[in-house]
């Protein structure tokens, strides 16, 4: 039996360390998107290969098309559940390079507020500092107890700021290596400062391009108004119409799969309430969409249909009589659930063509399909890791969901049948992505501490 | 009293001289849009002075900032009603050279079918031919009666086809001199080559743009979709809303002004029927629009509102799953009768702001302001115009009317306060703006004798 308040203070005593060997990663400069750091990426992978060895794993930097994974192996105790561990070790370019404070590859810490004190540079909290956080935690478990208490495989990628092109390659060719019985990724956020989170849903996509296409030509609207259907008038009557009063989307059968949330998460969102400011940032003072939802319900557990684009006719300057041959428009559908991502476009398709006058023709094009995630809010899994953060962090862990997609989350559901736990310990202040960026220490100790908690639980709740 | 039989004698002895010159003029390469010509405009003018002068007008080259315009008076009978004829000298550019069968400035009469004579080149139809059967007429007119059954003021303008610019500064540093109790203008068509028409209507115009702005700048829609208000949603919920179910206009007192066309008028376009493959030509079969209308009706006697352009949010090729800021579109209105074009565009307005949801603005910017023209339909000088020309082609004249707008009509009526009676001889098939343009010699003699017949019903009527 492990021995968990031993492994803690190991954690706590390696911090120092810890933080050092965070630090070399952060030197490496392993920005993806230029081919000038290639070099880097290789050295970052390589680097993290040695460190995963250093505390037992069977670690190896493997080549793709692109930049390298980094895959490792450990097993735990006998029968214990097989977890993939998913982060990535390459970071975002730093231009412009003039508003960092500091060089972006020459970490330090320094004290943001009193007794605040931060981890800076690029990468610190996306993705270098979240990912040792549980390769730290490995260390610390490993070095008191002697094995981890799950069996443990590790994924690094090294494109994930680059659009990740061979990651499903990847995946589909290493299938049976990395597949596990959960996924856990450390790539998100807290509530906020004092508030751990687990992000258990995002919202999967259907996107489809529609053109209405009437007459076989532009014609002037004096000789032909009147009596020549008007294609952005049909596109207009119909996109007017996917949506009723109260804001629900009225394609037949749209809500097929939608469950409705847990009472006590909705209440916990209750709580929780909008982020601050969510809307008056972006100068907004009331909330759209379904009626009867909160905010955070409805960016987390509820499906949306967006145009996202509209174009027909005459749109430059001035002002041209036209009634156009054609018009079009992009729709998505941010989808929960079940909901099929295939039928949803099925459905649409369908709507769409029922709605068209004679003479009027459809055309669509498909732009992505990806279903929603969910993990069960009464999986055992999401129990044991939330009472592990509430341990840690004095304070009960927030079940949140993700309005948009994460590709890596998508593809080990539908490639490898993987829920993923997505548990991280970012602020809403880190910077990521721009100059500056920092992960607070507190975040990088706790989120140590987290992590072997949660695999000491999910160990004990098998 | 003037003698009707043989002033039409006396055109038909001139026919063969009225014939060499309209190719004089046809001769004059007199391409307004292009510098190179602006010798050939001004010698065009001077070629029309000399030519009036020699009927006995008063005449003379009125400089413009562009191409001048050519004003002649010539006083009719004691008490005689005072009519201003309208036409223009200048031609469109004759690119593509090589798809003419002959010199477009080398005019001729061929024979286009057995017994179907044409004047060929360019101008021949537009508007040199028709603007010509008037002065032969008048030429006819004075040679065999002394003096014009009409006050005759003359107006012929040189940049029709170059947008005239100089028109309306024209008009107004000269209204005075150019009123008169009624416009002529012979630039438009007969319904086919046996039937002679009268347009006696166009349809007014109200351009409008429209811009909603909703959050202060472009959103990620996994991230706010659902909660912030998609502008290209208001947009089309709104432009979807403008026509109902019978296709008429919904935006309150729309149709504040608009007059049923008398029941003899419909049963004349009930009896024209549409023209030839009107929708067909444009790969349609049914027509849109109004319910309860005739193509006819709808095209020439009922209102539109048509959305001539659109546009919002991500357009390029694939896809961006964005909530724009702001969604656009171009709205013009048909106006017919006496609608006022500005309280369209106030009740336009006034529909997008009621419709506006919280948080979201609207801004407008006006395009193109004009009223319907109407001649009445019981207005006597168009009694007197369509016997005229029943007597003439021996089959009654249809009275039709004018889907769109011509500037020149409208600057009449709303700077001189004249109606204008549309005349013209034109065919289908006449090729006008296009490489072989022709003008049937039928409608050049029978046009010649057809204004002899209206000018001296005009002065009967009176």
């Amino acid at each position: 039996m492990a021995d968990l308040a031993a492994t803690l203070s190991q954690a706590d005593k390696n911090l120092d360390n810890s933080l050092e060997r965070l630090s070399d990663l952060i030197r490496i400069k392993s920005i993806s998107t230029d081919p000038a750091f290639s070099d880097d990426c290789r050295k970052a992978a390589g680097w993290l290969v040695g460190t995963l060895e250093d505390i037992g794993f069977e670690a190896g930097v493997r080549e793709t098309t692109g930049h390298p994974m980094v895959v490792a192996h450990q097993a735990g105790r006998e029968g214990a559940p097989h977890v993939l561990f998913y982060g990535h070790y390459d970071v975002q370019p730093v231009d412009p390079l003039d508003l960092w404070t500091k060089d972006p590859f020459s970490p330090g810490v320094e004290e943001l507020t009193p007794g605040r004190k931060v981890i800076t540079g690029r990468g610190a909290a996306d993705d270098k500092g979240q990912l040792m956080t549980f390769v730290e935690a490995c260390r610390a478990y490993k070095e008191t107890n002697g094995t981890l208490p799950l069996t443990v495989t590790i994924l690094f990628e090294g494109e994930e700021e680059s659009g990740s092109p061979s990651l499903k390659p990847f995946l589909e060719a290493n299938a049976d290596e990395l597949k596990a019985d959960l996924a856990m990724v450390c790539d998100t956020g807290m509530w906020d400062a004092d508030t751990p989170a687990i992000s258990v849903s995002l919202r999967g996509l259907t996107g489809e391009e529609v053109t209405i296409k009437a007459a076989n030509r532009d014609l002037h609207s004096g000789h032909y108004g009147g009596n020549a259907a008007n294609p952005i008038h049909i596109l207009t009557s119909i996109l007017g119409d996917i949506h009723d009063a109260d804001g629900r989307v009225t394609i037949p059968n749209f809500y097929d799969g939608v469950h409705e949330t847990p009472d006590n998460i909705k209440s916990m969102w209750e709580e929780l309430g909008p982020p601050k400011d969510f809307l008056e940032d972006i100068g907004l003072s009331v909330p759209s969409g379904e009626k009867g939802r909160t905010i955070l319900e409805r960016c987390w557990a509820r499906p949306t249909a967006e145009v996202n684009g509209i174009s027909g006719g005459y749109t430059g300057d001035g002002f041209k009589t036209v009634i156009p041959a054609e018009a079009s428009a992009k729709v998505s559908f941010r989808l929960v659930g079940d909901q099929d991502p295939h039928a949803i476009r099925r459905n649409f398709r369908a709507f769409v063509e029922e709605r068209l006058p004679a003479d009027c023709s459809a055309e669509f094009s498909q732009h992505g399909t990806s279903g929603a995630i969910q993990l069960p809010y009464d999986a055992p899994e999401l129990a044991d890791a939330q009472k592990a953060l509430e341990d840690e962090w004095e304070k009960p862990a927030v079940i949140i969901g993700i309005g948009g997609s994460i590709p890596i989350v998508g593809d080990f559901r539908s490639m490898l049948g993987m829920n993923s736990l997505l548990v991280g310990f970012g602020l809403d202040d880190d910077r990521v992505h721009s100059p500056n960026e920092k992960y607070d220490l507190r975040s990088f100790h706790k989120g140590i501490r987290s992590w072997i908690r949660i695999m000491d639980a999910l160990a004990a709740g098998q």
